[in-house]
């Protein structure tokens, strides 16, 4: 479907035909996470003071007040294209998907993800478990975002993808947010602080709003400047039950929506589907991706063309860059963990490996107490390929102790520190294990010495605050 | 292979001809597990002051040393069938599985289950990841044992199962070992003490020794009176990185070798496959069972005969109820739970969903804080059948939501707390959620409505001492 306006009569229709504000209020940083100096001084250098933002896309963050006790922190997320775009987006695979969810998948279906003008998020509440009345309800909040818009319906119903995170099983105070989605479209905007404003609007418990933004170029046209940029946010499930990961990418550059769909599944299963806070997987998880092509070029049309895997290269390195941000904020997380996995003869075998050590509770304690014990993780590359009594056998590369190797490597540029060698134990300097235990950052590399293949998980610790966070009553 | 000497000689050969003394010392608790006072109160109750053991079996717990830091505590323990017996154990599927899991495995096969004299344990070390001079260490553990009887060497090789636990990659005491082996079988005999001793001497970082006897009668021979022992110790990998779980069960009933492991593998995976502490999986778990026939009776020789299904029932009861000591002594532990999925299309499914509920970081932390918390039991279930990306999906039985339902079944009886009805939630009465909670134990009942299948998995909470235990640096 082809844009119906251009893009300079609709971002001026956007920006001027409702007066959007300049900057939404902020204040109080009870429920969401905050923006300003309240952030934990660790994570500060994480929220960006400025940006680059795609053309064409306009977003506000503005309070609903979807939990009662949030009484003016962004808690409703628009993002809005000038002109309808191209979108895909990956969805979790808990068989309890809550109702946007299927919404959303159901509305990308219809219009073979094109023809999308819109995202409209929530936090403070899943709308999962919330049966047929959770449906309307998630419908209800595409159909009023549709209709900010000139021309809502082109006969294939809404165009607007909905997310929602919160607590499960609790109703959408749905009239609420239908009443204000007309004013949240009234504060689109371009700003970075449009954009910071909506990043914080989709959070929950996080300890800071998760925004990253970028240019780049590709082969066809060097000398045209595209941007993407994107939003995300965590954290685990939470006091009492979050559902949890959300993301959501734009970009300027011109692309197939046939195309999109798998270039976004390429990038999430090395970025969002390579992180582990508690392996826990949540009814609400989303990763949208939307292509509105205001910058122009030529029109990424073919999975073999340089620009394809130009735009691939960049979007996977994006979308790793947002999901590291929501391992940065794990829940009690005092460590951020590379588990790399190496020399293996599939590259599958090597991501079930990796992600059973990125799991292990040994593990992530261990990483917690600064402590070097690669028993733990040896042990979980062992049971990586266990089925439970009864299932069928994992297919997993071979796993040969005496070719197996354990290394730390130090993220200070200093040589690895080799814990275990082709199955042989080291005498480990425990002096340098804490040195380089100090570190927020690590790598745990484990050489299967079997192949080629090799994949990447990140991951944090287990703390106490995490037992704390995740243990607290409900209030 | 027949039994070499009548039961009356042998027994009288063990007790007699080298003195065992009638109780090992035991003092300092500063390792293993303490059997006085010193046990926590709450556990105090799960040690036995009396038992009922299998004739023709002896045991002891003496003291070595294996760690340097144990003055005193019984840290070897060594169980002797007065006749050669058939036995039969299944072992860990992890990947790096320790020296004496390898021995034992390979002297089991060698000998068809059959003729076996004893079972030679030390804890303190694991033996595992120590290469071949580990597997040398357990070969001569094993043949030491060997040689404390009349006829050491029948041309089979040694006739003694021997396991390990403790510390990972840290190569055994082997000299100090051996030279106790003589005197562990002086300290033989068939107290209640003994027993317990022997108990206490496999435990590692367990809060107390896991000892069960108990009488049973089959249906062949209703008169006789048949017994079966058996002693376990968990609890979890620990500090700095123990090789965990091990289960030794005796009778004194007769069992043809050939069924002994079907009947073992039938009753593990209802029992020690049935449970979770934290879903590692370590690289010495070993449970063996031995029969020694001293009771007498007709031999159980056929899978169809009842003397066979009511053993199986009778080994399935007692391995389960030796399992959930491990999990009553889970590390930090403070609740005891039941997971029971039922309505089931088939078995395998229910078990995975049981298991990945079982091993939930957010169910376990929510049981901790005593949460109410049905939201993350329903997500859990909901992602139990998903597979890593890029991998085959499991098969599972066909989650629906709307017929899906969660209860909390008391443990005094009283009616179940319904949280949630064919996918529609209930309004949950806080106060008698709390009620429940407050209770040590409790059962999660998950109804899925579709089949007539189920499984039980049983699990403990994470607790701050949880991380505590296992985020404590190595000293």
């Amino acid at each position: 479907m082809a844009p119906k306006s251009t893009p300079s009569s609709a971002l001026t229709r956007l920006i001027l035909g409702r007066s959007p504000s300049q900057s939404p209020a902020i204040s109080l940083r009870h429920y969401s996470a905050p923006i300003d100096n309240t952030i934990p001084g660790a994570k500060q250098k994480y929220v960006p003071t400025s940006g680059r933002y795609p053309k064409g896309f306009l977003v506000s963050g503005t309070h609903v007040g979807v939990k009662p006790t949030n009484k003016s922190t962004p808690d409703l997320a628009f993002i809005a294209s000038e002109t309808p775009c191209a979108a895909a987006a990956v969805f979790t695979k808990n068989k309890f998907q809550a109702a946007p969810v299927t919404v959303s998948r159901e509305m990308l279906k219809r219009r073979n993800n094109t023809g999308v003008r819109a995202v409209i998020i929530n936090s403070g509440c899943a709308n999962a478990v919330t049966g047929k009345g959770g449906m309307e309800d998630a419908e209800k909040m595409g159909l009023e975002a549709d209709r900010c818009f000139e021309d809502p319906n082109d006969g294939k119903g809404s165009s607007t993808i909905v997310m929602s995170t919160g607590v499960i099983g609790q109703r959408l105070p749905i009239q609420k947010i239908l009443h204000r989605i007309p004013s949240a479209y009234d504060a689109l905007g371009t700003s970075h602080d449009h954009w910071l404003a909506t990043a914080q609007a989709i959070c929950t418990t996080d300890t800071f709003p998760k925004l990253i933004s970028r240019a780049f170029s590709l082969p066809s046209s060097p000398s045209s400047e595209y941007r993407i940029a994107g939003m995300t946010k965590g954290a685990g499930m939470i006091h009492p039950n979050m559902a949890t990961l959300l993301g959501i990418i734009a970009t300027d550059a011109p692309i197939a929506p046939a195309l999109l769909p798998s270039l976004l599944t390429n990038a999430v299963n090395k970025s969002f589907n390579s992180i582990s806070i508690d392996g826990d997987t949540s009814t609400n998880d989303t990763v949208a991706v939307l292509a509105n092509g205001a910058a122009g070029g030529k029109e990424i049309t073919s999975e073999s063309s340089e620009d394809y895997a130009a735009f691939q290269t960049t979007l996977t390195e994006f979308a790793t860059d947002l999901a590291k941000l929501v391992v940065r904020d794990g829940e009690g997380a005092t460590k951020f963990v590379t588990i790399r996995v190496t020399e293996a003869p599939s590259e599958v075998g090597a991501r079930k490996i990796a992600s059973t050590i990125a799991r292990s509770p040994l593990v992530k304690t261990a990483l917690y107490g600064k402590d070097a014990n690669w028993g733990r993780i040896l042990c979980a590359t062992g049971y990586a390929q266990i089925s439970e009594p009864g299932m069928p056998i994992n297919e997993v590369p071979e796993i040969v102790p005496e070719k197996t190797s354990v290394s730390f490597i130090p993220t200070d540029g200093s040589p690895e520190l080799k814990l275990l060698i082709n199955g042989e134990p080291e005498s480990v300097d425990e002096a340098r294990a804490a040195e380089i235990l100090e570190h927020e950052d690590l790598e745990i590399l484990v050489r299967l010495g079997g192949g080629k293949e090799e994949a990447v998980y990140w991951t944090c610790d287990y703390s106490h605050e995490y037992i704390t966070i995740n243990g607290d009553y409900r209030t």
